[in-house]
């Protein structure tokens, strides 16, 4: 998403998370239009947004890096939303485009709902295809399939579908959204409601997981991509920003190890950039930090300490492989890393 | 002090703490024409201000309950400062005011510097004798001692007296304004060096208390009073609300026990109040929370646990004997007490 509804949304009752206004899907049989294409569509993210950080997880994963490339936006929006300040001259270099924005505009004049991350855009037209950041991960993983590459971990497996839906909606409401419920609370009983709920929701996936290494069946599927791309800004962002402070994830011996696992496994961790995290929610969410100061912590350090969660079992890629190093270019800064 | 300033300093360049205008002493000899006596002086406290808080322990501490009277301002102050609006009809009982900037008003119309806590309060005139929070308690320890109880402890012995002023100048510049300086920081570079400095003196103290069970000596004195109260409001509201948060106390071993057996030491911690502290800080700083909201972390359960610290040895009250138990009607709600 794009955080922009952060802002947005202040000040209202109650903070209510945009639905998706675009919503093609590209797929293997192109009914919508937007046929899966090797080299086609870019990937438009931010590293700083758990929404968009799903996609980037899931890529490298599978391999598309080849397919599909991506385009990083800077942590900081301004009142344009997302935009390529840290591409050479401030522009895309594929879409050639300064602001996210334009291609929404190109697709739809003055677009509804606003601008977010992750967006596919079609590169031939320029026009956004969609920003519908519930669907674009589970189509990488389905409907992308002839393009990914040997070894991809079948992230979205048929048979165990319901549970790994069942297991995302709950994390959905009470975790990855819970959060920023909690946050841009402007009453008490709002925030009370949504922090507490976070960590009712939090004691039950750390029961789950105390003894397996992973939500559902015994490999990493879309259910753990999600659950990560909000413990890892735990700490960093939600833990005080966002005022989800019962305990820091590093004080939940099962979470934590369970999210160092994770970071520690190809694909997670390179994905991470703490920097552009702590930014972007610290300078760009005025109305609940209002000078922009940048906390100096937390120490990021132990993300790389062990975590024992071998010993749980476990086949991280099921009867895949890990992903290569990561592409030259798209290299995070050693944050915690050796 | 009031934090009132706090408010007041937010938006300059770099937050300075005031100078208290009003440093009249209350002494053994009466030099200022203000004798110690029992009976004739009130002190006004916020449960919620570390500066009024090393007063609350020292009272208690050594056994000034009877001979000074406390009156305690409800945690959130409006455009007039601190109020008692604990108290019934809002008044407070003895002195018969609503705003303590009542007694500031009589003593000099206009008073600079604003209304703060801790204050000494002369009531038979209702004027305000000193708001001077670097000296009040000294002067508990060293001139009421014709008051104090049986077995009251030597709080500022002459032979440590230069060891114990030189710790608490470090502690003042680095812990416990520093972490005011880092809150109330407008620019990144200003709160960095405070923040940093806030740890740079805790990871220092904590090398020093790693082997002796207080700050000084053998037993506890003024300086273990001012580090103990930034310490156990640091996970509480500076961590969060004042970005001071490389790492929760609760993860630095030495000082989180030796706040710990402070905390359980009669006179410290059945005086703090943390709903009074919490409410305080998050409600009253809009210029860094505007919503107002009160976290409900941090899990205070933890400051009943076990220490170990008895076994570093030291005499907590030297010669001397714990307090009795707290006054009637002077208790606070047990936070983490059994």
């Amino acid at each position: 998403m794009g955080d922009t509804e952060g802002n947005r949304a202040y000040g209202r009752k109650s903070f209510k998370r945009s639905k998706s206004h675009f919503t093609d899907r590209v797929t293997a049989d192109g009914r919508d239009g937007w046929p899966v294409e090797s080299g086609r569509y870019r990937l438009v993210v931010s590293r700083a947004c758990p929404w968009a950080s799903r996609a980037v997880i899931s890529r490298r994963l599978l391999g598309l890096e080849d397919a599909l490339s991506m385009a990083i936006a800077d942590p900081i929006q301004d009142d344009r939303s997302w935009r390529f300040r840290l591409d050479p001259g401030g522009r895309d270099p594929v879409l050639g485009i300064r602001y996210l924005g334009e291609a929404y505009e190109a697709r739809e004049p003055d677009p509804p709902g606003g601008v977010s991350v992750p967006a596919i855009v079609d590169v031939p037209t320029g026009r956004l295809v969609t920003n519908d950041y519930q669907q674009i991960t589970l189509d990488l993983a389905t409907e992308w399939t002839a393009l990914h590459r040997e070894g991809a971990p079948d992230l979205y497996p048929v048979p165990l579908r319901d549970e790994i839906d069942e297991v995302m909606a709950e994390v959905y409401e009470d975790v990855n959204n819970g959060v920023y419920r909690a946050g841009f609370a402007t009453e008490q009983v709002e925030y009370t409601a949504a922090c507490a709920g976070v960590f009712r929701r939090l004691e039950l996936l750390s029961d789950r997981l105390a003894e397996r290494r992973y939500l559902v069946g015994d490999t990493i599927t879309e259910a753990d991509i999600r659950l990560f791309t909000t413990l890892v800004r735990f700490d960093a962002v939600y833990h005080g920003h966002f005022k989800c402070n019962r305990w820091k994830l590093t004080e939940n011996q099962v979470l934590w190890a369970y999210a160092r696992d994770l970071y520690q496994t190809p694909g997670f961790g390179d994905t991470v950039d703490f920097d552009h995290i702590k930014r972007h929610y610290y300078q760009v969410h005025e109305g609940i930090n209002p000078t922009g100061i940048v906390p100096l912590g937390p120490d990021l350090s132990g993300w790389l300490t062990s975590h024992g969660r071998e010993e749980l079992g476990g086949r991280p890629f099921g009867e895949g492989s890990p992903p290569g190093p990561v592409r030259s270019g798209e290299e995070v800064p050693a944050a915690g890393r050796p």
